[in-house]
């Protein structure tokens, strides 16, 4: 191989969560966006795999989008330590943690803890468009006070 | 869901590189081993996704199979540092770095360091047997002098 083809295949870890040759990609907060102080960077996608890894990041009160579908999400947390949304259920979440998002379940990551949050996900390739819920379930989800106080960005 | 439901979703780190009810798995050495002192622990393998996310981890001086296949593996360091040979080439690699490594690619990894070295490794549900190299091939590695010192467990 050429050393250019090499190079290619090590990418380097530059600190402060950033990779040589990956693209880091902020998400546009426009009008009311469901999320909050998040960026993406895509560290695998090769289409022989199927697969994607990608790696989230939420800055302090940062948050993910509280959404659900059918693919299902394989998670490590990668940097810091939030708080998570499945479900009904609301969990702390550290540094190399695992959470695994089934089929249809909502879910959102917060960075509650005054640091940023980072977490890697895997997913596949070909996969459904998320779903938001709509203002009735958001109610519904706010009667457990557990999750009102997520929901607000302060959780117990 | 149920609260056990629930639990099986949110698995803790627990410090020393091992997940709540994650197995660790250590490779059995039995006379000529192809590896050394490594171990595997399987963190995601939902039938639906078509991938794994596997970690696996090295003692000190440890190192896993020289080999190849057509799958390819997507890897990402997670613990300590230590070495990569990829091909012909050698490389230091480093907690969060990234490893490509393309079908049917000569790779080993080592830890060098005096450490220990662990890494993530997605890779297809649904895979090629690895193969390993024949005297003759390693012999021809072995002629660049920096592979023969990693081959050695002493890379410059």
């Amino acid at each position: 191989m050429a050393d250019r083809e090499i190079d290619a295949l090590f990418r380097a870890f530059s600190g402060s969560f950033r990779w040589a040759g990956v693209e880091h990609r902020p998400y546009k907060e426009e009008g009311s966006a469901p999320f909050k102080a998040i960026s993406r960077q895509v560290l695998f996608d090769a289409p022989e795999q199927g697969c994607e890894l990608r790696y989230f990041e939420m800055d302090a009160d940062g948050y993910s989008t509280l959404e659900r579908h059918e693919h299902m999400h394989a998670v490590m947390i990668l940097r810091g330590r939030g708080h998570c949304l499945l479900g009904g259920t609301v969990r702390d979440v550290k540094q190399f943690d695992l959470v695994t998002i089934p089929a249809w379940t909502l879910h959102q990551f917060r960075a509650t803890q005054g640091e940023p949050m980072g977490f890697l996900c895997m997913v596949n390739s070909e996969r459904d468009r998320p779903q938001l819920p709509d203002a009735a379930e958001v109610e519904a989800l706010r009667r457990d006070p557990v999750v009102a106080a997520f929901l607000d960005g302060k959780p117990g």
